[in-house]
This record gives C-alpha cells, structure tokens and sequence, in this order.
C-alpha cells in the first residue's frame, strides 16, 4: 500500500455512485457496550441479518476485535470473511476508506476522524482505533491510500451520484467540530479535488436529533443521477418538518453539475421513535454517565438504506410506513429488489443501515476480496 | 472460509515442497519481550532485512498486533502487506496454515498448536492467540480450512518433498507434550491422509538444545525430490554429532516413496553458538525466571533457510563457515540466488529463518494477496 500526497482527482480518480457495480462491503462488528444495549446481542443478530442479505450480491469483510472474532466468526456463516482489526465503534461508513475509481482500479481515502466533533461534539473519547481503520483496510485490500487525515470527513456527510454532483449539509460539514478553520468555499474545493465532483448542493440540516450532526445519509440520497429520496414529514408540528421543507426549497431551487434539475422524492418518516426505559437499562455507561435518557428520540430513517448489487436494504421500525417507504423505493431501483429489514437494533445504536456499511467499488485490477 | 472436516487426501490435496511455486509467504512481527532481546527491536531490523529479499519474489503479508500495527508499517516498504492479528510470539511456520494443493486451488490445514509441547515442556502459556491463527489466516486468505487441531503439530516438524516422502523427526513428533495418546504407525497414518505422503522418514533427532524438541526444518531438508541437506560436524566432542550421524545412518538406509536412494548433502554447522550476559540482559524475564541463561548453547543451523520463488536465504553466524555453507547450496539451487542473512538477533528468539516464514503455494483460482 502507497500512501499517496496527491489528490484523487490530480491522477483522474473519482468517487463512484453507490448504485454503481461493487466489488465488496466492509461492515464492522458491533461491540461498544455503551453504544449498543444488552452486550451488543441484538445488534449483533441484526447485523448478520443485514449481512446474509447483503452476502447474496458482494463479497463482504466484516472486521472484529481481537476479543470478538470467535464470537463474529461462529454468527457469520463461512462465506462472509471475517478479519480481525481493533475498533472503538463500528460505523463502517464514517471510519472506513471512501473509495475512489479511474474507472479500472480502486484506492482509499483515509479521511480524518474525530467521533463526529472531536473535543467539542464528539461522541466518545479516545477514537484513535476508529481513525486508524481506513489505512488499514487499504493495507488489507491492497489498494493505495489517499492521506487526507488533515480533513475531518466521515463518509455518511456525503452523498454523490457519480455524475459529477454532491449532497451534504451545512450542519455536519460546518460545525464547529469538523474542520472550524476551513471556510465554505476551501471545504467544497476540498470535496472537489478529492471526490472528483464539480457541484456540490448544501443542504441546510439532517435528521432532528441525529448526534452525528446532521448527517446527509439519514435524510437525503440519490437513487439515480437527477433523482434524490428526501427524509419528509407533512407535520409541521414535527421539529423534523422545517429541516425537510429547507433541504427540498434548496433542491427545487438548484440544478445539478450536468445542469439536471432535481426530481425529489419525499420518502415519509416512520412516527417518531423513542428509545425504552429497558432500552436504556442495557446500555453502559460511557465515563459514568448514561449516553441516553428514556423518551429520547431516535433519529430513525427510511433513507438510510444500502444499495448492493443486487439489493435494496431499507430499515423498518414496525411502522404503518414502512411498507409505504419500500413501494416508493421500488420504482427507484428497477434493477434490483428493495427489501426491509427490522433496524430497531440499529438504530439505538445511534445510526442505520448505510452507516454500519461502506461500499468496495468494482475493481477490475483484481480478484477484490 | 468453509471449515472442513474431511482429510485432505480425501478431496485430493496434498503438500507441496517449499521449492514448488508461491504465490506469497506469511510472517508475524515480533514483539514478545522474553523471546526476542530489547523490546524486539533488533528482531525487528532482522525481520525486516529478510522480508525485503521474500518480497523481490513473493507477495508478503506480515500480522501485527494491534500495539505494533504502526511501527511494522513505519519499518516495513509499502509493498509488503500488514494486517492486525494478534499472537502470542511470532512463528509463522508454526502457527500459520500448512498449506495443501490439488494443482489448482489451495486449502489450509489448521494444526493443534500448543507452543511446543504444552503443559508437558511447551515454551510458553498460555498459547490460545498462537492457536487461533491458522484458522484467521485461511479466512484472510479466503481459502477453506482442513480442522485437525485435534493432532498436535508445527509446521517447522514435517518438511515433504511433494513427491510422495516426508521427514520428521522422533523426538519431536513422539515427545510427550504432542500426541501422547497416538502410536508412531497412528501418527504416520495421519500424516499420509493430511499431507499426502506415501513414505514417512523418521530421523531420530534434530539439533542440540533445540527448544522445539527437535525440529526436522533444523537439522534437515529436501533441495529437491531424492535430494536433503543435513547439518553436520565432524567434531566427535561435540553433543551433536551423534545426533546428525544417527540422520545420517536412516538416510542412507533408507529409499524414498518413489524407490530412489537419497543423497546427503552435508551442511557443516558454524562453530556453537552462545547467547552472551549481555543479550539475557536485553530479554524480559518470563513468569519472574529468565528465558535465558548466559552461555547457554543456542541451536544454530545453516539448514533453518527459506527457500522463496526467487531465492533461498540462508541464517549467517559470523563463523567461517557462512560461506561454506552457501557455496553447498548454491549448485543445490541452481535457479535460485543463494544469499546469506545476519541471522544471530533471529536466532536468540529460538529459531530461525524458516521458522519465522510460512510459504502460501501457488493457486491457480486467484489473485493470492
């Protein structure tokens, strides 16, 4: 693995859309005690859920702690790779590589990583194993690794549809825990160079309550260039409505870098989720204080879905709708079948479906696994 | 990675000899503090030297634990891979995968390991992350897996010729700290059905002071099918004369599967080599006892080579006879370069270059990294 100084787009690499051909998927097992209730069991059997379905169209690695991998290794069935690889959490979508293409090989970036908010917002402390990870996974995958540890970056805060256009949120991209010394302007030139895009939309916020601050992925995604889903509430008593009517008024008032307008479809919120006094019993403490309080709201979401070659992977939440959020997806993704999967587990963890996964792009250098 | 319970010749695998094709070699940074003087540093530099010359031929990829992860990657060139996998020392020969072929693909055998004899006389405990090893590394590697880790056996103990004949050695293979239970016809048997050897030869010994009781990868190694190399002195006086006579005299007794004679080429060993006040000083003590005593023999051998796609490296003492040693070699070899390692800060760990190495065998379905 070289670690490259240069930027992606200095020698003609790209970040590829996620509903592009992948090579693989990289999740990591859960096992934060004060992240995931009860030991992380039901996050566990969640997950392999998740991956099984996931298995059936990608190769997927899924990194365990040294003390976990016995334990990985006996749910996971023999297909799945299992590696062993130190982690504070396992949010594949934030700490692994983003990967960029020249459209036959593939390499990494290794963004910084700071817990979404380092010493001002973050949510745990130390995060050095987190940060670790993407270099290491370039190691593991042989690839080359972009050094962009300088830019805090997690790979939820942004979206692309491969054709040249970005979505992210001023929230999360512009707070004060990110990178408080970069204006606007040098942090979309920074997207720019790195991800291979010439526009990128910023949208106002995320998902209420969502303590990655605001990441896009939970409210915004591309389904095909010109077509974005949009997290959507009609209640405007909801504090959720006036983030949703703020990102849809900027994408009905932008084109995309191909000069497209934006076709939005609002994809409705599951009513509201609170997390369970029992829900709460199971979970750690983190420096002697509980990291949630019963009858918090949980930033759940249909949007946080991953799209695998052959899938759609759309969390549930046991609502009235949730069927209603599939059928909206179904036409979106002709080509492969949208399918739901029970996120509660999940999502107490503080994310969802596309947080716990990272996308392996179509390498044709190599047998990618 | 498919765990199987069959035996390799039951599906058509077999060893091949480490002279066939690789596609790679597996080694483990040190670190262990009572094995390896100083905090392993100079082990480190050794390492390091010989994994430079592997990788001129073979794809290397070296486990670092976790706490040593960045400095095996400040100390290693980019193209070696790194991968995190914990261990209890770092004896790849023993710990990784023996490696099977059917001409096209290939599998790992996952050995009961028991650093070397257990509670009986085994070197340390416990020895449970060593263990796990094989079977992490064939899931790295996505290869399946062969369960013998109810049979008791290093790598480092069995060299074929994969041409039917393997050697061993008594001492180790029917010492107490191995397969106690086991007849010598039972052990034989099992190595046949495993490594698809047609013919076992027993040597009764291997090096003097040899902490692994024994190993045949020590004292002696096929250069090619009806062709060993054996360490020898000529000094009657010296304890291991008549351990490397006694070879000798089975091997010259003896044919192999194919019905040929075996011609013996001596190896002369460097003068004894003993570890001195100094370098006990440098190793941590284990269990509150030294490792190491001043003046203690240590079980120097030429034959301790690895033998790589492009070349066989052989251990270098400083004695005179580190040329000689090569000069044998050399026409042993002839599509090989033959060349010589400072091999002493390797050796006060308690073996050598062949224990440290673990060859991965050509395969034909994939591209092996």
């Amino acid at each position: 693995m070289n670690i490259l100084k240069s930027f992606p787009t200095d020698d003609g690499f790209y970040m590829p859309a996620e509903f592009s051909k992948h090579s693989g998927c990289i999740l990591i097992w859960p096992h934060r005690r004060d992240s995931w209730q009860s030991g992380a069991y039901a996050a566990r059997r969640a997950f392999t859920e998740l991956i099984k379905i996931i298995s059936l169209s990608e190769n997927v690695t899924v990194c365990a702690r040294y003390e976990d991998y016995d334990e990985a290794r006996r749910m996971l069935p023999p297909y799945v790779r299992v590696v062993e690889m130190n982690s504070d959490d396992s949010w594949a979508r934030d700490v692994a590589p983003t990967f960029v293409t020249d459209g036959k090989s593939i390499r990494g970036i290794d963004w910084g990583f700071n817990a979404w908010g380092g010493l001002e917002d973050g949510l745990y402390f130390p995060w050095d194993k987190d940060n670790k990870m993407a270099r290491k996974l370039c190691d593991l995958l042989d690839k080359d690794c972009y050094d962009m540890r300088n830019f805090i970056l997690e790979g939820g805060s942004v979206h692309t549809d491969g054709d040249g256009t970005l979505i992210t949120t001023e929230e999360c991209l512009l707070s004060k825990g990110r990178n408080p010394s970069m204006s606007k302007t040098e942090i979309e030139e920074k997207l720019c160079r790195t991800l291979g895009v010439k526009k990128v939309i910023w949208l106002r916020s995320g998902i209420y309550n969502d303590e990655t601050n605001g990441h896009v992925d939970n409210i915004c995604a591309f389904t095909s260039p010109g077509n974005v889903v949009l997290a959507w509430t009609d209640d405007k008593n909801d504090p959720q409505y006036e983030r949703s009517a703020g990102c849809l008024e900027t994408l009905e008032n932008t084109t995309d870098a191909k000069g497209r307008t934006i076709k939005v479809h609002k994809l409705p919120l599951p009513s509201p989720v609170y997390i369970t006094s029992e829900e709460c019993e199971g979970l750690d403490n983190m420096d002697g204080e509980p990291t949630r309080t019963p009858g918090e709201r949980l930033a759940a979401s249909y949007v946080n879905f991953y799209i695998s070659n052959g899938h759609v992977i759309v969390p549930q939440f046991d609502d009235e709708n949730d069927e209603k959020a599939l059928d909206i997806l179904r036409p979106l993704f002709p080509d492969r079948e949208v399918i739901g999967i029970r996120a509660r587990d999940i999502l107490i963890g503080g994310g969802n479906i596309h947080c716990i996964t990272q996308q392996i792009p179509q390498d044709m250098t190599a047998f990618s696994k």
